[in-house]
C-alpha cells in the first residue's frame, strides 16, 4: 500500500520521497535492481524510511515506473492510425530502452505480485486491469479505425498491438534475437502495418 | 553453472534430482514460486542437496523448465503454414497455461540474470540466445512459407510470432486485458493469420 496522499505531503516528506525516487533511478540507469537497502543508503537515508512510504518494495518500484511514464511526453496523435503507430512504437521503444533496467525489475515483480495474488486467492487482478498506460495510448493511437471497422476489431487490434510493443516483446527479441532498438522499432512497426493493412481488407 | 553430466549420473543421484524435480513442479501445479528450500523440504532432503546439483537456483528452473518443454508433444506440422500456426499457438498457449507459474517464475529468474549478466559486463547474452524452443518451433511452422518468400521476410515473421507466442503475451493479455486461455489462442491465432496474408499479398 501506499501510505501517503501525494496532494497532501509535507515539504520535509515530499523531498525525502523524492531523493528516494532519484536515488532509485540512478541505480536502475546502472543496470541494476536495487533493493530497498541500496536505495536509501544511496539517498542516505535510514532503512526504515522507505518502509514510511510504501508498505512493500514492488510498491514503491511500481510509484517509480509511473513517475518516470507520467513525464514522458508522448508523441502527437494524427488522424491516420498507422502514422501513430509508427510514431507511438518509436517514440516508445526509446523510452523503454533508456528505462530498460527499471523496465525489466516492474516486468519481475509483476511475476512477483501474480503469485502474492495466487496465494491470497484473489482472482480479479484489479491491481494489474487499472494501471496500463499502454493501452490507452494504443487505444488514442487506433481512434480514427473506429471509423472503417467495427469496435470489436478495433479492440482485437488494441490487444495486438498491446503485446507488439511493451517491455515483453523487448525482452522477448533483444534476449532470443539478440535485436537493437531500432531493429526492434522496424520489426515491430511492419507486423503492426501488415495487421491493420490486412484487417481493413477483410472489412471491404 | 549445471554440476552433473546427465547422462553420467550414478542410479541414486539421478533418482534424488528426479525426486527434486517433481517437488518443484509440484510445488508450482500449486501456483508458488518455491524457494530451494521449500524444494528441498517438499523432496524431504537435506538443504544443501540441490546445491550440489546447480550452482544457482536459476540453474535449477531452467533445468525443471527444459524437462517440462523436453516432454512436451509437439503437434504435427503440415505444408500449410497458416494451419501450423494455428495448431501451434492452440497446443502451446494449453501448455503453457497448465505450466503456469513455472513460466513465470522462469520470465522473472530471466530477468534477473540479464541483471547479472550487465553487472558481469557480458553482453553477449549467449546463455539465452541458445534455449529458445520458441523460435525453433516456429521456424518449423513457417519453413513452407519459403518458397513464397524471401527468407528475410520469413525470418520477420518468425520474431514477430515470437512475441504473439509465449509467457510474454501470456501475462499482457491476461494481466492488462482479463483475457483466458481461449480467448488468447484465438486472438494471437487472427494476428498471425493477418500478418501471414499481408505478407505474402505484398510479395505478388
Amino acid at each position: 500500500m501506499q501510505l501517503f496522499d501525494e496532494d497532501n505531503l509535507s515539504p520535509v516528506r515530499r523531498r525525502t520521497l523524492e531523493r528516494l525516487t532519484h536515488a532509485a533511478l540512478k541505480l536502475y540507469q546502472e543496470n541494476k535492481f536495487p533493493s530497498p537497502e541500496e536505495i536509501t543508503r544511496e539517498a542516505e537515508y535510514a532503512k526504515v524510511t522507505l518502509r514510511s512510504y510504501f508498505s512493500t518494495h514492488s510498491e514503491f518500484v511500481e510509484y517509480v515506473v509511473k513517475r518516470v511514464i507520467g513525464a514522458f511526453e508522448k508523441p502527437k496523435m494524427t488522424a491516420d492510425p498507422e502514422e501513430n503507430i509508427a510514431r507511438l512504437l518509436s517514440w516508445g521503444y526509446g523510452e523503454l530502452f533508456s528505462h530498460e533496467a527499471l523496465m525489466r525489475d516492474a516486468m519481475r515483480i509483476a511475476q512477483h505480485r501474480w503469485q502474492t495474488r495466487q496465494e491470497e486467492g484473489s482472482h480479479e487482478g484489479e491491481s494489474f486491469l487499472k494501471k496500463s498506460n499502454r493501452r490507452e495510448a494504443l487505444a488514442e493511437a487506433l481512434a480514427p479505425l473506429e471509423s472503417q471497422l467495427p469496435p470489436e476489431k478495433v479492440q482485437k487490434l488494441i490487444m495486438l498491438m498491446s503485446v507488439l510493443y511493451g517491455t515483453e516483446a523487448l525482452t522477448v527479441l533483444k534476449d532470443t534475437f539478440g535485436m537493437e532498438q531500432e531493429e526492434i522499432v522496424e520489426l515491430t512497426t511492419w507486423g503492426a502495418k501488415l495487421m491493420l493493412h490486412q484487417a481493413l481488407q477483410e472489412e471491404t
